[in-house]
């Protein structure tokens, strides 16, 4: 790897990223969102390092922290949830800050086998779902 | 992160894998294989290790090097084909051996913006195509 810099030292999450999703942890790299859509179990990673677009644009120290977050992320949904199998992604084709998708996926659920993305409309959790969701990962992740 | 064990001693590539790509590069966890589909640059990663579904599965070890490896074949698609983004994927909902999908796309291919899956049919290379594709990426892989 060679080695990398970033054009700055501020920070925004993208407001797409923000209006999609709820908050549920800053770890030392990464914020974790929830996606609020309740088809999936769905989780964002977003490093939190401005003028990211590519994995390989973390610098090694990042992409060190960044990993161990997302296997954090990924245990954290296998032990909550149960999945049939974890869908890990990083696309940035419309939203182009660098985040990562961790998605609960089920045989049952509305898009299997497929990728999830496009497949069927969002359905946004109701209000009283949101708590305990977000509580449960939270308790996963921090701890 | 917890200990990992791996079943066996024993690695066999999943035959859908086998019969869907061109093999490119051995690294030193990975093996790197080109998807026999025309229509984008698209790698795939398959971690030499017994019994792996998950990222998660993998040993720490292994894991920091399919991170790294990861990186140099998104730094080698990014080099060689120039890409409008890099799109990264772990699914395994229909072949559940670990793999790891590396994708260069252009706002022109034929599934832009969508992820590539499932969009359009497989577009296998010309014979004369494989040899100087296959050497690019070896070229930028193993030096």
């Amino acid at each position: 790897m060679i080695s990398k810099t970033y054009p700055s030292d501020v920070f925004d999450l993208h407001p797409i990223l923000e209006s999609d999703t709820i908050g549920v942890a800053q770890l030392d790299c990464c914020k974790v969102l929830l996606m609020n859509d309740s088809n999936y179990p769905w989780l964002i990673l977003v490093p939190q390092r401005p003028g990211l677009r590519e994995l390989h644009d973390l610098k090694p120290e990042d992409l060190y922290l960044t990993t161990s977050e997302l296997v954090k992320c990924s245990e954290a949904v296998e032990n909550i949830f149960s999945p049939d199998k974890i869908n890990i992604g990083l696309l940035g084709n419309q939203v182009p800050q660098l985040h990562i998708h961790v998605i609960a996926r089920f045989t049952v659920d509305p898009a299997w086998p497929k990728p999830v993305w496009g497949q069927v409309p969002v359905l946004p959790y109701m209000t009283k779902d949101i708590d305990e969701r977000v509580g449960l990962l939270r308790g996963a992740l921090l701890s």
